[in-house]
């Protein structure tokens, strides 16, 4: 079994730093695709095959699949299946959080052994009784998670900014967010198999975070339709070019609404890729 | 169409503030029922059976139903319909958070116009952006959240407990709980559909708590099995005695293990309510 960290910083030395964030809403399909679960995964797979040579994983938001009721969690876990057919790895964007049992049955559902999915992102309001379940399970199958440290929406101060003492709260969330996964190192990697969510909407916090949190993989959301660039995430990224993957969704699964969405895509993905090549491994 | 906060206060007043949380781990389902998505189904529609004339609400925690599989969130629909038919209000607790466009999947998955949940607990981290689709898809449709803003946990306090300035994290989100549903006033109760978590571990707390939140329904989770008592919940009500609801989930749905867990069940919720009412409308 490998250890999350080094399967993903392994991909990313192959392909690249670029996660396809899968957000598959009915309304904004493609031309040809049904407005239906199974146009839904038809779509899903059809950005998969596009993507897969590109991108180091795809990230699956889980909400658009619960829209779709049970049909659409049944989509969930066909496409999971599917992305790792092609060596994709599958981070569940489910932003999950609960305590006990209860976090341990999420923790099961979506980290338990054989499941599709590589990593899911969790929410740390609850503090530790939150996150050690998720750990723990993914230590024991060679899983991950990513911790919410600072999100790229405009009222994520809200909290996340509140000042205590010397620093803000998800300065605070990011030396938690460390010490949770100190023990969790990949021996190949050397990065923890519990990662950090850090918009890349604030650049200058994306460079100084990565100062306090030296081991998590950063898991960048924000990029394209968002309105971060190449150049607001690099520094996320560690010299040597790993540490941080970026998700882009909008950009590339609807780069065309036409029928030749899948190569719209492939190109779209491709394009992200050289363009962090060039602000990163420099 | 009745406002969320109206349904729940009269449905408290006809019946009791006690809401049943149905957690139904596989591993712990009484005996004669199949460990399966089917088991599962039948349990919790037997437990539905024995407490709709008691409880105000039923409280389906997600993450269970999630661990089955698409089986499973067939399930969860299944059992939301069924509680509908016994006028029982749904509090569908998944705890969601995310922003924009997903923020809105989540919104009207859970909150959309016919689906037979009436109320989802919601995480606050990301701030109000990670709310305002909850909030406006619940008023078009008569429904509401609850935000989770003091959990009872052993280590939520590790942020909500966060010193700022004079007051502390989970305080802060108190108020912001407050303003987000001011303009969310049930024409009958005065109740906001914006209601708020506030673990019952806690009683010195909920006191304050409530003094700051005078207009959310309180969901107070921790009775029973979790430790709290009746009389640590008493300050989370109004004077009236309505305004809040308790939450207990093992202590009801696991009160036996036999068979005559129905039997079990339907007495744990009747001696809930009735300690509660002791407690309570002084």
């Amino acid at each position: 079994m490998t250890h999350f960290a080094d399967s993903l910083t392994d991909r990313i030395t192959r392909t690249s730093p670029v996660c396809v964030g899968l957000d598959p809403a009915l309304d904004k399909l493609p031309e040809g695709i049904d407005h239906t679960p199974a146009g839904v995964a038809a779509f899903c797979r059809g950005i998969i095959d596009a993507t897969a040579d590109t991108a180091c994983c795809i990230k699956p938001q889980l909400a658009y699949f619960e829209l779709l009721g049970w049909e659409g969690m049944k989509v969930f876990w066909e496409v999971c299946d599917y992305a790792k057919t092609k060596n994709l790895l599958v981070i569940a964007d489910g932003k999950r959080n609960d305590i006990g049992s209860t976090c341990d049955a999420y923790a099961e559902a979506y980290l338990g052994k054989g499941k599709p999915v590589d990593a899911l992102t969790v929410n740390p309001y609850l503090g530790f009784d939150g996150i050690a379940p998720f750990i723990e399970r993914g230590e024991k199958n060679g899983k991950g998670i990513f911790v919410l440290v600072k999100t790229s929406n405009a009222s994520s101060g809200e909290l996340q900014d509140l000042p205590i003492g010397d620093e803000v709260v998800h300065e605070h969330v990011a030396e938690l967010t460390t010490a949770w996964g100190k023990t969790c190192l990949g021996p190949e990697s050397g990065f923890s198999s519990v990662g950090a969510v850090v918009g890349a909407t604030y650049p200058e916090e994306l460079k100084y975070l990565r100062s306090l949190m030296p081991h998590p993989i950063f898991l960048i959301p924000g990029y394209g339709a968002q309105g971060g660039t190449a150049k607001d995430v690099a520094g996320g990224f560690h010299a040597n070019g790993t540490g941080a993957i970026v998700n882009a969704s909008r950009s590339i699964i609807y780069a065309s609404k036409g029928r030749d969405w899948k190569e719209a895509a492939e190109k779209a993905a491709k394009d992200m890729a050289e363009e962090l090549s060039k602000e990163i491994r420099k």
